[in-house]
């Protein structure tokens, strides 16, 4: 614990930092972080003096959610969640935290991100850094060969969190996976198809899904000179060409990690290749890279892919583009990503983030072959060849919050069909009864927790949530056994008899 | 690190510890405890070879969902879900982790079973214990002043878990909460009416509600002699009269607790004590009972929500008790806790635990008003009155599951609707493109990942998992464009025009 005078010290040093950003205008993201180191050793010095002062925030990289962007949120997880059941997949669930070493040695350079719990006696333990590894280890565990199953929970990653872009530190994925020993390319065209439909149904704008293969990639570095023990590290550098030019990435190649400029000029040649089917064919044509049994195998899976993807009617949407590496270290086949491609969108999102990343904003799903990962956790081995797609939810939500901005129509954040109130005072008793009757009948509703509140409060809260129907009791309507129903939107009334109130609030709540 | 030489002595001592325990039969848990040290220790040794052993198992106190039991979760869910959202109550979602400064001091004595994070730079943090503390805090931090909201997610404690009573360390809790300045009662009698529906329509046996108050409880302390500064301590070891005698309670308090014999016998008396309404009158006349305001006031309240509890017909399960006391520092008045009382049902958990626990196995829900926790999070101290409660669903879960598995009814863990098979070779691709057709429509459909599985195989598969429908593909059918739809419960087929097809599934489908 340091001393109180230490603390005073550290609050004056942080305090100029925080003026000093402020003058320059650094970005609030900046600023705020070191506000709020400050208010945290102001806090510690609060609470010298018995009385604490909290910093009222959320964790760095991670938000509340309030009832709209749940309802919102709640949309798009309905729309994922019947593709993946159309589609046939059982779901699991897993703890969000794992053994650390459940996770090592599965991420390559991305493993410093994991989140790590205190030591507090007992297992060492890490927060979930994706949905894939601990499915592998639920494999192996539980000797599962095959199965079809989606899991759609967050995981954590302690990146530099671009809030605006829709990077956070705690994220949802979606994922789908196929695990079993099948005919080549089927389950992987059918995580492509699901892409497809998912990406269309949220209707935020044009997209597209880029393939390629590992074993492609492993065979162009192999024929373009790359040795052996670099492959990873150059397969890192391609992966940053969604961010960096070309000329950038070349010379990280050749300039940090060594490669010699004629490699990466033959590397060049080949990631600037987009096409479909025919550019497979071509490829194994090709007099260099047929040289490459690797690269062979994967540009024959691709024909068979697109070949399927045709029946599946989705080829109009999926590029075959040789500069798609992906990061993580467990694919062993056919990589993916699904890109959102829109101009308004994109442009948008750069607005937001100050046009800094102009390619790729949008990428929002990825996946591929992982054929060798539940092998790592099988005391014997055993593989269990996987193929899977994870839908990345945060940008989609950001985009769909957007619209629903801009679009005039009200999200409701409840389903409440009716509302219970009385026209005179003392009749909350009366108001209590008939809430129960409701209840009782499965029909949604509430009443305002006063005594005698204002009829005009009680309309004014219906038109403010969007409850559909008022049911006013008043001396009247109880000595004629009615209640009179009102609509809200039209301001209509009538007295239906109490016998026949829950069947005309279901009739008139069904038809909207 | 610890070099090889010592963590082979290592191995040895805690192979030791397991031969010791595994001949005293200690209890599987102890035994799989240090066997999980053993295998984690000789996974140093097994890293060190390059050759990595890894211990399969999840962490200490958690679980997976196989899909089975992802099924009998969901129907939980739903229930609970549909209770909530008839009461009108949107919904919120909070990070899993907080500041740790943010849940300190909300806890009394359970705060050591916080789990932190690793201090990897910035901020410290902790797991969330409960929904509540993250509500408020969410509360105070936009400023909002009244909301009825709900929210279903994982908390965590590092407590002993006692997995076969559904005790674990990461487990979900369903919330419902209502927050804002109203009129005395209503919204607690709502909360009491929420755990009622919700146990009445889960249907796994009888249950009691108790309520008690915590102005009662500190106005009993206060007229039984209990010194000020203990009453908190005091409220601690009464809340243990679920799992000790009384006797063993009264020791505590006397013997550790420094408690007089005088006032712990009268202590003893009260707590004694359960009834209704006319238990509330009569303390409200009980000599020693009225000299306390706070009891008093307390006293007033019961009567009045059980006016209430009258009016929303729950009575019958509600009992006023005394001897409630609920651990958790925030509350501030009415206090009740969902009890499964059915004696079935505690007999088999005493059976799974070793019949330690012979009273109050099946607390299931809990809550209470906090109407200062929100107050602490306010930099001004403003204070927002809240009640809630929270149902814990593990030990339902359990029931549910052990309810499952005694019935012969299979637990569907999909919703495909037809299977498309073919009859002969060669027709992967006229399968593909009929499930296309079928999704476009939106039913669940799906396929064997083969070029040419065996149609008994294909059959069999609907069996297990328990398809209705299956569309079979033939040279005959495909020349005369129809498709034989095989009911799967019947075995009758039907030649079915492929224009007809889709009607025809969603018509049978629709019926089932």
């Amino acid at each position: 614990m340091a001393d109180k005078a230490q603390i005073q010290e550290a609050i004056k040093v942080q305090g100029e930092v925080v003026r000093k950003l402020k003058s320059e205008k650094t970005s609030k993201e900046q600023i705020d972080e070191e506000v709020s180191k400050l208010l945290q050793l102001k806090a510690q010095i609060g609470g010298d003096d018995g009385k604490h002062q909290f910093v009222l925030k959320t964790a760095k990289g991670t938000r509340d959610y309030n009832p709209k962007q749940m309802a919102i949120r709640e949309k798009v997880f309905n729309t994922i969640l019947g593709c993946f059941k159309r589609h046939g997949a059982e779901t699991i669930d897993t703890p969000v935290f794992e053994l650390k070493e459940t996770l090592t040695g599965k991420y390559g350079e991305d493993s410093k991100l994991i989140y790590d719990l205190k030591d507090q006696g007992g297992e060492l333990l890490s927060l979930r850094y994706d949905l894939t590894v601990p499915f592998a280890r639920y494999l192996a565990m539980n000797k599962i060969t095959n199965i079809k199953r989606y899991h759609i929970a967050k995981v954590y990653r302690r990146d530099n969190p671009a809030m605006t872009r829709g990077r956070y530190r705690e994220f949802y994925q979606c994922d789908f996976d196929i695990a079993g020993q099948y005919d080549a390319m089927i389950p992987d065209a059918e995580c492509l198809k699901i892409v497809y439909e998912i990406l269309s149904e949220l209707d935020i704008g044009d997209f597209r899904i880029k393939v390629n293969d590992r074993r492609i990639l492993d065979g162009m570095f192999a024929v373009c000179g790359v040795p052996d023990d670099k492959f990873r590290t150059i397969c890192s550098t391609v992966d940053k060409l969604d961010k960096m030019s070309w000329e950038e990435v070349r010379k990280e190649m050749v300039s940090e990690k060594g490669l010699s400029e004629e490699a990466a000029d033959q590397i060049g040649e080949y990631v600037s290749l987009q096409g479909g089917m025919e550019l497979a064919e071509r490829l194994l044509q090709d007099q260099k890279m047929s040289q490459s049994k690797q690269a062979c195998a994967g540009l024959t899976d691709i024909k068979l892919l697109f070949s399927y993807l045709q029946l599946f009617q989705v080829t109009d949407k999926v590029v075959f583009d040789l500069s798609l590496a992906r990061g993580l270290d467990y694919y062993t086949g056919i990589i993916y990503e699904g890109v959102l491609t829109q101009a308004g969108i994109a442009a948008e999102a750069q607005n937001a983030s100050g046009a800094e990343e102009s390619v790729s904003v949008g990428s929002v799903a990825g996946g591929g072959r992982y054929d060798g990962l539940v092998g790592m956790f099988d005391p014997k081995g055993r593989k269990v060849p996987c193929v899977g797609v994870s839908i990345g939810i945060e940008r989609i939500f950001s985009i769909m919050e957007q619209k629903a901005e801009a679009s005039a129509q009200r999200v409701r954040t409840t389903e409440v069909q009716v509302m219970v109130v009385s026209a005179q005072k003392n009749l909350l008793e009366e108001r209590l009864k008939l809430l129960t009757e409701l209840w009782s009948a499965g029909i949604k509703a509430e009443v305002i927790y006063k005594k005698n509140p204002k009829l005009l409060s009680q309309l004014q809260y219906c038109e403010d949530s969007g409850i559909p129907l008022v049911a006013i009791l008043g001396e009247q309507e109880l000595k004629d056994g009615v209640v009179k129903l009102r609509a809200v939107a039209t301001r209509e009334e009538a007295d239906i008899s109490r016998a026949d109130l829950i069947a005309e609030i279901k009739r008139r709540t069904s038809e909207a």
